[in-house]
C-alpha cells in the first residue's frame, strides 16, 4: 500500500489551451503535452569556462515542456571547480565520467569539518592553514553515482580525479518545490558565470538566440559594495572580489595547485569500501540523523545492485525514495539500464511519471507510442543523446550490435513501471479468454501470447528487429 | 486534526487570465473558474460499438474545465467486454445499472487467480484450458458500487449480469497523479476503439465536431509488428491480431459464449455476504497487504450504511479514504443521496472540493451560488444529468414530487461539507447577538434562524419551494 | 529529515509562456515570475462601511501575481463587527493593533459555549437571554497574534478593545487547497458587502478601476426567498433579512450597545496568563483534540519568545508547523523582525517559499536580488508598505535611524531560511580554500570573510550603508 502513496508532482494543465478556446481560437489539440514527435536531442548550445564548459539542451522544446524539466551537462577539467550556486528547483546529478568532491551548504548545519594538528597527512604548510579552517561536510563522487539536491541548496563541486569529470544534470523545474515559474533558474555565489564567455550555439536550428538561454548570474553583484563589506565586516575592495566584475573565468575555475579541504583520510584508495557505511560514515547519534547529514548519494553502476538482471539481456537499476530517502523530498527517481547486444527491454510505461533517458554508451532503437496508437518516435538513439517518454507514453528498447546503457530520470520518488510482455506484465494478469476475446486469436495462441516471454523484462533479442527505421514524422 | 491534512489537489491558476493582461486585454474577469452560468450537462455525443456505447459529456464546458474533471457513461450490453485500458488520471466508476465483473492489471502483482482441476464448477473443457491459465485477481461489482482505479493502473470489465451494465465513470484530468496536461487521455491495450465507428453528436450545438472528441486508440500499433513478435515471442500474424487494424468492433466488444475467468466460487449467488468479507476475501498474511491486494471497491447504495438519516426526508452515505484507504492516493471521494418527495439538502458548501452531481432517479430543483451572491444556476436537473457544484460555492437541493437520487463525486479524498441551516450548520455556530446584528433582526428571530431546523442537514420539505424557476441566466 | 518533507505549494508553471510560443510570439522571457521590478506596495483602493474600512493592495500586481497572493487590511472601529465570511483559500492574520474577539464556525463541531443560570457576570437581561443560546468557542486575539484560517472557513471577528482594531490579512490564492483559479474570493454569509459602498481607489495608477477589485457578495442573496423561509423554518420576512438587500452598512457593521457572547471569564484581564494554557483552555480528553479544536492562534510580538536574539542588533521570531501544527495543513508559516537603529539582517534567501513582507515599524533600506544578480529592488521601506520577495531571491535589510520592526509571511509551513553572511551562512559552509579561489583573494582574506560577523544573522551595524539609494529600475 505504501507504494500507492507517493504521489506524483506536476500540475501540467491545459491552460494555453483553455485561453485559446476563450479568445476564439479552436485549438483543443494543443496543450503543454500535445506532442506530434519526439526527438532524440542533443545540446544546443554551450557556455565556455575557464575549466571547462556547460552543454545545455534546449529546455524550450515541446518533450521539455512538457516533463518540466532542463537538463544541462559540465564538463569539468581536471582541478576544476564548478563555483558555489543553487537552482529555483531539485536537480539530479549523474556523474558520466571521473571522480569529484562536492559540498552541500544549509543554513544552520553545523561545520562538522575541523582541521587539526594531529592529521597525519597534511603538510606543515597545510598544517598552519588548515587549523584555522572548519567548514561543513564534503562528500565524494564518482562515476555511476546520482546525487540529490534539493531546491535552494548552495553546493560546489571540484574535480580532484585524473581525468575529466562530467555531470548530467537533471532540473525539475516543474517540482512543487519550484514556487517560481517554469524557466530554469541559477543563483550564483561567485564569479562571473556566463558574462563575458563565449557562447556556442551547435547549430542554426536552435535559432532564436540569446532568449533561449538559461539565465544566471553572480548573485553579490545586486548588492551595494558598502553593505558587502558592512555584512561581512570585511574592507570594501575584498567585498568588490565577491561581485567579481572583472572575473574572465566563468563559472567552472582552474584552481591551480588543487584544493586544499579537510576531509577524512581514504584508506589507500579504498573507495569502494568506504561507501557501505552510507554517505558520511556511520550514523553514531540521534542529533546527526537530520537534514545536516541525510544521504544525497548513491551508486547506480554496480553490476552488484541490480534490481533485475537476466544474464543473456543485461541489467537494470533503480534508485528510489526506498533506496535513498532524501528522493522522497525531491519526488525523483532514477535507473540505470544495460541491454547486451540485440537485448530488449520489454514494451511498457511508467503509470506516474516522465522518464528522460540520456543514452551513456551504444545506441538503441526506441520506439514510442502515444494515447492514439501512433509512434511519435522511432529511430535511433545513440550515446550522448536524451529522449523524453510522457507519462503514460508506452516504448519499447532494442539495443543496437554494441548494445545499450543509459541512464533514466523519472519524475516521481517512486516511479511504477507497467510491461507490456514478459513475466510481471499486464498482459500475464489478464485471464487467457480476455485475450483470446480482445484479439480475436484462439486460446492456444492467447496463452502463447501470455506466457512465451518467460523473462522478467530485460528479453535476449534475435536482432532481427533492432534495425530501426528512421524516425518517422 | 487528522481531518485537516487531507489536502486538496487540483491547482487550478489564472494563467489565461495572466497571459491577456500581459498582451494588452483587460480580462481579470476571465479564467479558469469565471463562470457565468452552470448548466445542467447530458452527454454531447457516443461512439457506438459491438456490444454497447460510450457517452461523453463535452469536457471543454466551462464548468468541467473549472472542476477539471471529465464524464462519460458506458452501457455494455450482456456478455460485453470493456477492452482492457488506462487513463492518464485516476478514475471513480459508479455502477448505475446492473453487474460484472473487472480486474485491473498491475505489473508485479502475483497471478494469484490459478486453476486447478479440483475446481468442481468447470466443464471438462474448461478444465484442460483453464489448466494453464493463471491471471491477476478479479473483482465483481454492481449497481450501487464505486471502484476506485489509479492512474496508469490497465484494467477491463465485463457484463456477465443479465441485464444491460451501465457504469458512469469520473475523470479527474487535474491531480496531481496526472502529469501530462488537462486532456483526458485514454491508451487501449487491443482493439480498434473509436475507429471505424459511428460517431453520434447528440446536438447541433455540440459544433466543432472531432476537435471536442475524446483521444484514443490501441497502444500497439504505434510499435512494430516484428518487434511485437518478438517481445511476445509469436509469430508475426498474431502479433498483427494484437493492433487490431480490421477489427470492426470498437472498445466494447461482445464475447459470444461468455467469458470464461478463474474465479473463487459464489455460494449460490451471496453476493451479499460476500462482500463483507472485503474486497478480495480475507487477508491471510502481511505480504499479501500490499497494492496487488487494496481494496478498490465499496458499495454506496445500500440503505443501511448511510451516514445521516432521516426517516421524512431521505439518507446520505459518503465513501472517503477512511472507509476505502485507496481513496487518500486517488484524492478523490464520492457520495450518495436520496431525498425524498419534495425533501430539501440544506444549503451548503464543500470547504476543499469540486462536486460533480449525476442524478440517478427523479429530479430536484438546484440552486447554485458564486462569490458575488449571484444563481449561477437555478432549475431542474433531471435524472441523467450532471451539474457541477465548484468549491465554495453554495448549494441547495429540493426534491421534486418523485424525490431525488444522486451520486456525487468529489475532488478531495475527504470532502468538508459546510452547512448553512440545521443542527450542524454554521449559522448554528454563530452567537445569537451576531446573527442579530448582522442581518438586523431581534433575537428571538435570531435564536428561531438557529434553531427551529432540527434535522442535521436533510429536511422535510413542503413542496412549496420546490419548483424551480427556469434557469436564469 | 522531517525539515524535509514539509513540501511547498504553489506551482507557478510558465503558462502565458508556452501558450505564446506556440502562437509565434518569442516571449521566454515572460512569465509569472519575470519580475523587472518589485515596488513597495501601499493599498491601491479601500471599501468603506459602517464600522471602519478594508484597504486592499492590487493583487494584480506581478509581485503579488508571482507569489500567488493577495493582501488586505481591516481597519475596525470599536464595536465594529466583520460579518461572517470564508475564502477559496487558506489565510493568516496578524492583528497590527487593537484586540478582539473571533469565531471559527466548522459545520459538525460542538456548540461548546453554552449559557447558564450560574454565570455570575451576566445581567439580568443577559441572564435570560444568554439561557436558550449555545455557540463554537470564540477565540481572542490582540495586537502581535498570528491566526491561521483554513480554505473555506467560515469566521467573523469583533472589535471588542478600547481603541481600533487593525488586521492584516494574507489570501494564499495559489495554495494546493483553493482549486478554483487564483482570483481571491470572499463568499459573506450576511450583509450588503461591497455594494452600495463609496470605494476609493487611493491613486491614479490604479487605473482600470472595477476590473481590478476583489469580488465578493451575500451568498443567501443567490437563493429564493421562499427557499430559504422552508430551510430555515421562518416566515419569508426573515428570510427576506439574511439577503441584506437595504443594508448600507457593508462588511463592518457597528453593533451599538455592544456584541454579547458567551465565554469564559477573564480572571481581571490576565490575558497574559490564559494564552499559556493553549487557544480554547486546557485539553481535556481525547475526544476535543479535533479540528475543532485545533489551536489557530499564537503570538509573535513577546520579545520573551524570539528564536534568534542579538541584543544589539534585534530579534527574530517564527511561527511554524512546529510551533503551530495547522499550519502544516496551510502551507504557511510567518515570522517577526526586530532590528534596532541601522542594525543589518544578514543577506539570505528563503529556499522554499516566498516572502511577503509588512513593515509595522520605522524604516529599513532592503535590497533584493534575482538570479541574473541584478538588484530588482533597492530603496526604503516604510512603515505600512508591502513587499514581496519570492522563493530564492537573495535580500538584504538594514535598519534606519528609528530601527524597523515588520511580519513576515511565507508561502511554506516551515520556510527555510540560507544566509549568505553571519555564523550559520552558507559561506561558512564552505573550505576557504573554495573562498579563496572562487573570489580570487588570499586565505587570510577568505577566512576574514568567513569568520568576521560572528553574529546569527541580526547584526548591530554602523549606519553607513543603510540609506539606500532611490529604487532603480
Amino acid at each position: 500500500m505504501g507504494k500507492l502513496f507517493l504521489s506524483a508532482l506536476s500540475l501540467l494543465l491545459l491552460f494555453g489551451s483553455t485561453f485559446a478556446v476563450r479568445s476564439g481560437t479552436a485549438s483543443w489539440q494543443k496543450g503543454e503535452c500535445q506532442i506530434g514527435n519526439i526527438n532524440a536531442q542533443e545540446p544546443s548550445y554551450s557556455i565556455r569556462a575557464e575549466a571547462g564548459e556547460t552543454q545545455f539542451w534546449d529546455f524550450k522544446n515541446d518533450e521539455f515542456q512538457c516533463a518540466g524539466v532542463s537538463i544541462l551537462r559540465h564538463r569539468i577539467q581536471q582541478r576544476g571547480l564548478l563555483l558555489p550556486v543553487y537552482h529555483n528547483s531539485p536537480v539530479l546529478v549523474y556523474v558520466l565520467k571521473g571522480r569529484g568532491i562536492f559540498g552541500l551548504m544549509i543554513s544552520g548545519c553545523p561545520e562538522t569539518y575541523e582541521s587539526s594538528q594531529q592529521s597525519r597527512e597534511q603538510s606543515q604548510e597545510d598544517r598552519s592553514r588548515s587549523f584555522r579552517d572548519r567548514h561543513q561536510k564534503i562528500g565524494e563522487s564518482r562515476q555511476g553515482d546520482i546525487v540529490a539536491i534539493p531546491a535552494g541548496a548552495a553546493h560546489w563541486a571540484y574535480n580532484d580525479g585524473q581525468e575529466e569529470l562530467v555531470l548530467l544534470v537533471l532540473h525539475d523545474d516543474s517540482n512543487n518545490a519550484n514556487q517560481l515559474d517554469q524557466n530554469p533558474r541559477s543563483f550564483y555565489l561567485a564569479g562571473n558565470p556566463g558574462r563575458g564567455q563565449e557562447q556556442q550555439p551547435y547549430r542554426e536550428h536552435g535559432s532564436r538566440h540569446g532568449e533561449q538561454q538559461q539565465q544566471f548570474g553572480n548573485i553579490f553583484r545586486g548588492f551595494d559594495v558598502e553593505t558587502l563589506a558592512e555584512v561581512f565586516g570585511v574592507d570594501e575592495e575584498t567585498a568588490r572580489k565577491l561581485q567579481g566584475h572583472n572575473d574572465e573565468r566563468g563559472h567552472l575555475i582552474l584552481v591551480q595547485r588543487g584544493l586544499q579541504v579537510i576531509r577524512p583520510p581514504l584508506r589507500g584508495e579504498e573507495y569502494g569500501r568506504r561507501e557501505e557505511e552510507g554517505y558520511y560514515g556511520g550514523r553514531d547519534n540521534g542529533i546527526e540523523e537530520t537534514i545536516c547529514s541525510a544521504k544525497i548519494r548513491e551508486n547506480l553502476d554496480k553490476a552488484s545492485r541490480a534490481d533485475i538482471y537476466n544474464p543473456r539481456a543485461g541489467r537494470f537499476s533503480t534508485v528510489n525514495s526506498y533506496s535513498l530517502p532524501i528522493l522522497k523530498f525531491l519526488q525523483l527517481s532514477a535507473a540505470r539500464g544495460v541491454l547486451y547486444r540485440n537485448a530488449i527491454m520489454s514494451p511498457h510505461w511508467y503509470a506516474n511519471a516522465h522518464s528522460i533517458i540520456y543514452v551513456t554508451r551504444g545506441d538503441s532503437r526506441m520506439q514510442i507510442v502515444n494515447h492514439k496508437g501512433r509512434a511519435v518516435f522511432d529511430g535511433q538513439v545513440r550515446e550522448g543523446q536524451v529522449v523524453v517518454v510522457p507519462q503514460n507514453y508506452a516504448v519499447v528498447k532494442q539495443a543496437g550490435e554494441q548494445g545499450c546503457e543509459w541512464v533514466a530520470f523519472n519524475t516521481n520518488d517512486n516511479a511504477m513501471i507497467n510491461t507490456l510482455s514478459g513475466r510481471t506484465s499486464a498482459i500475464r494478469g489478464l485471464p487467457a479468454d480476455v485475450i483470446a476475446s480482445a484479439y480475436q486469436i484462439s486460446r492456444e495462441e492467447a496463452e502463447r501470447l501470455k506466457f512465451s516471454r518467460r523473462e522478467t523484462f530485460l528479453f535476449s533479442g534475435s536482432g532481427r528487429s533492432s534495425r530501426g527505421r528512421v524516425a518517422s514524422a
